[in-house]
């Protein structure tokens, strides 16, 4: 297939390309149709959020930074539609917070992919990358998914999970961990589970993120610390529901006709 | 990638496997890496809506079914994603309805994605297929979106379109054809710009127009008629988003605490 030729004036511009950028990926191995589709789910839910940062959002991903800082072995998991979409955004990341380990984190684990998500996040500026040869066990998981890093996920504190499976969310809060996830799904497993739940979509998350920790960086810990205990996952999770309702309730309205002549009073 | 062994105890089993033979069948070629995108799109409504059909959705289905009875040239477009998920309901409906043609109708079209199309619908029992070698073209469309059969979807009355692009559904209007859509999002341009949108999930769809046009078949033209016109593509829609609304609504309560005492009155 060909990548279809699309204009910058269409309004959908933006999600077009990254559809035909992870079509391309998908080609080169490091995305898997599974992760197809769940980017579909991922889009259908941030067109009813609106395509943007909601302030609850914000406020969500303004507390991960704070619990990132405080955090003495933070992780960010990595699979392979987090490196297709934001790759650049994840090495800014770890520049931003040179303590935050990376880590390759595969549902569908292949030696092969391992290799290439990781070389991808190094391409792009990640210097260090764990993950490729996983060296212990998650409790309570079926073979192939339950590979982690003894220096990485394994003795995290703080793992922040994008785009996570369910029962991997559940498994890394089980072993006591505190886990931040972004998924643009509301009432997804993976968000029901984790202590911070992030709805919003990747690369604009990870950038939120990102400007948290350059803002707060240098702030006594107690401060960051207020800030980390500022959200709590329920209320994160309902504004998320109440938002879509508002906009289906306002994309369901009829249009007001235009050039309608008003009556006069 | 091989595929994931699935409990049939799964919850979301039927999801899952649908998934995995969606993925085989880009293997094969038959579906698009785009479509695998759409389909996670269309999962996310469809949970949203309640993954069944709602009675609402039930009612356009008859009408569509009432539609196609009384049409001259009824015509089902058929893409790679309808031909994997639902040969068999495509061929079971040509055999309710002998007079309806099925054209293969590509976004994406290459000479052997058609013609892999095409040999899916047969496999599936289909008898006579058009679109192969499509001998026409669309007004308003850009070169090879643009392709039809003269003796298919270009002179027919009435034509279905499951799972079709916005453009080329409002291409069909313009082109003065009754449009019946089958799409899950009722806010897309399809469903928005289709005469009649069937808000529901493809399979189900299409095995509910099957039986409408089985129960009517042998009615008076008047009497299939008046189903014709019983419903109204804003009522459709709107009922859609209510149903959503509804659902967000139930999915955001807090679940009810099992054995909390009653409090005595």
């Amino acid at each position: 297939m060909t990548a279809p030729t699309i204009p910058r004036s269409h309004p959908r511009y933006r999600s077009l390309m990254v559809r035909s950028d992870l079509a391309e990926k998908m080609a080169e191995g490091l995305v898997v149709p599974e992760g197809l589709m769940a980017h579909g789910r991922g889009e259908a839910f941030d067109y009813l959020l609106g395509e943007k940062t909601t302030p609850e959002a914000a406020k969500a991903e303004r507390a991960a930074a704070a619990h990132l800082l405080l955090a003495r072995h933070p992780v960010l998991s990595v699979n392979g539609n987090v490196a297709a979409l934001a790759a650049a955004e994840v090495a800014s990341l770890s520049k931003s917070l040179p303590r935050l380990t990376v880590e390759v984190n595969l549902f569908h684990r292949t030696p092969d992919r391992a290799r290439r998500v990781a070389d991808a996040l190094r391409q792009a500026g990640v210097p260090t990358v764990l993950g490729e040869h996983p060296t212990a066990r998650l409790r309570g998981l079926a073979s192939d998914r339950a590979w982690v890093d003894a220096h990485g996920i394994l003795r995290a504190d703080v793992v922040v999970v994008p785009l996570e499976d369910g029962d991997r969310a559940e498994a890394l809060v089980r072993a006591g961990k505190f886990v931040i996830s972004v998924d643009l799904n509301p009432l997804s497993r993976t968000s029901q589970k984790a202590q911070l739940p992030i709805v919003d979509e990747l690369t604009r998350a990870l950038r939120h993120i990102d400007l948290g920790i350059l803002r707060m960086r240098r702030w006594e810990p107690s401060r960051i610390s207020t800030v980390a205990q500022s959200v709590e996952a329920p209320e994160v999770l309902s504004s998320a529901l109440r938002r879509i309702r508002v906009r289906l309730d306002r994309l369901a309205a009829p249009e007001p006709r235009r050039g309608s002549p008003r009556r006069a009073g």
